[in-house]
């Protein structure tokens, strides 16, 4: 058997110690685990964005991994909990939406899935079901248990809308800026592409525009889609194709989200100009 | 024998490479060691708060557990090394109180506990004993060298005042707050307790109240104690049980020290309306 | 064979999952690897400040490491990869300069190393190397594929130039704040020494005095040099020996950056008076 593996996302910051708890309680009920943070700087409750965070990271991994996800703000209340075995690795978290921009993608591929509603083995807290409820039941999958001895078949996890990608008219592409990453690069909603599918778009003409209805921010037009940062002289704008296959603004040296003003939600239109 | 596992807890943040120094250091003297970070995020040099975010996570890991935590004002001057053998863990660190929430915790149990005053197997710098002193320590007891092979027995370590928790009239509880959390939960000295417990004093119209010398800082009051954040409607500032049983104040969906102005030190009353 | 080991610095952050991404390429090419964070807080693209910290820390590592370090600008470009293997470890990155203070230091002692160029094994982004380049190329290493598998041959690894160490005159050494850490410490481009080679200038009557061309920037002078932070009375400046042997600017239970307005690229100027 390899050795266990589980990986980790939420949005508990890494300030306090709840992270660290719960790979306390993987190592106490799973020995010999080894655990990744995938990141636990996920906004605050923001289900949508741990569920692309989770996308982008999934495919990378061995497929014996365990993904322990908690973006969690129903904690306590009647939500379910769930564990999802795929060919790509086990998810386990609360039952609102943080695995289904994961599980679009799986379905995609025509790959199955099978997914439990957890049962406590412990006594739950009220307010850190990560430590309670999810830790032990990532443990025992990382452990060999199998996925029905957590629990009852369910068939129906919560799914999100999925990136918005809209096509109003031919020539145009419709979707929202839906992250900004630590480089101020900002990650769009259309695609996933590969840079190959967009080649011939680029030779076209193409423009990209970020427009919003706040007060202050500009509508930013950019023409023509490049390869790579270094293409483009240092402090310009530029669209390229993310490492994850979504529309990308970026600055080469320089923070395309304080260049452009774009935040989450504001939205994005790619236009192929004949 | 497990896979060694040190547990780190540090003021080091995590820009500098001082905590992966450290592991760099246990993984040279304890080839295979895992390591697990409880929290680097501790206010530089507040011994106070590093000694109950230790109490937080300490019970949740396996008992072969080494915790190496440096919370460390006075490096290079005369104050001792400790390493103490529990068994809950070992911990490792300065002799400055850091760990005398857990050992508070660990005497009411009845359980037994040894400590020593480390000796140096290397030589010393004078302002980075983590990677001198205590990694070196750490690394020892979790591969197996006995405790007191790493120096003569202490019987004094130094302790702290135990959390605030004083009781002036029959109706009223008083303590502080203790510990704000990446949600903007506000962590009190109340506790700990369980849920059952205070279940009665809900019934009975319980009743907290924050307050300030700071100027602007409003008196808060809230009434009750629920079990869960869902319970309250979104906005809306509750007083409820942490997940490791102290009384906690929290917003659905908000940030609670925000609201309140609340911060470490200040004064929070329970008061039992009969 | 030893347990894999990886030890990870880049300037990725910690909010993004690019490091976690990394690291789950790692666990899937070299199985049971483990790995260890240095930082992933290099000011983004500041390669001359990721080659300090880089020599701060490899020397504490087990001799069977792979740094993995990617602070890559150039990323897409005809830049090269690059693997070396030294005593010390293994350096996976690329070729910009990271990795030359290293180098120099592993020069000085007159040990051998050798690199190679790395040849993509994976379809390559064109934006994040990381995932599809030196990973790959550190979990072989990690893994114990022999380096020449990798490329060919590569004997010019670009080199930064060095640490600045002046002495215009007999009395004075003159350099640069090289960084400022968690604690506010300023740390220079002076050293390494030991305290022990500083003692004599101490009794000397050794001055410290930093200095910028910005405006608002007070030119800071401090008398001698100090053994540890304990020595100085609380808010007093000091000048000290770091533990890693540069001469550094600090505050007893205060930040220096803060009080001397220090920022890296100012100047330091050390002055012995007879």
């Amino acid at each position: 058997m390899p050795v266990p593996l589980v990986a980790l996302l939420t949005d508990f910051g890494s300030a306090d110690p709840y992270a660290g708890v719960m790979k306390g309680v993987l190592a106490a009920r799973c020995p010999g685990v080894q655990t990744i943070d995938i990141t636990h700087a996920v906004a605050p409750q923001r289900v949508a964005q741990g569920a692309y965070l989770l996308r982008v990271a999934y495919r990378y991994f061995p497929p014996h991994t365990v993904f322990l996800c908690v973006v969690d703000p129903g904690v306590g209340t009647a939500r379910r909990g769930l564990a999802i075995q795929t060919p790509y690795g086990a998810f386990v978290g609360p039952d609102n939406g943080l695995f289904s921009l994961a599980l679009d993608d799986i379905d995609r591929d025509g790959a199955p899935w099978s997914a439990v509603e957890l049962r406590a083995t412990t006594a739950l807290s009220h307010t850190f079901h990560g430590r309670d409820l999810f830790a032990p039941a990532a443990a025992a999958l990382a452990c060999g248990e199998p996925l029905d001895a957590l629990g009852p078949p369910v068939h129906d996890p919560i799914r999100l809308s999925p990136l918005r990608l809209e096509r109003p008219t031919p020539d145009r592409l419709v979707g929202d800026v839906i992250h900004v990453d630590h480089f101020g690069n900002v990650i769009t909603s259309l695609g996933p592409w590969t840079w190959q599918d967009t080649h011939v778009a680029l030779a076209d003409g193409l423009r990209v525009r970020v427009s919003s209805a706040r007060v202050g921010v500009r509508n930013v037009q950019i023409e023509g889609i490049v390869r790579t940062y270094g293409e483009v002289e240092p402090g310009r704008l530029m669209a390229l194709i993310s490492s994850d296959g979504q529309l990308e603004i970026a600055v080469n040296g320089g923070r395309a989200a304080a260049q452009t003003g774009a935040r989450p939600g504001d939205r994005v239109t790619l236009r192929f100009q004949p």
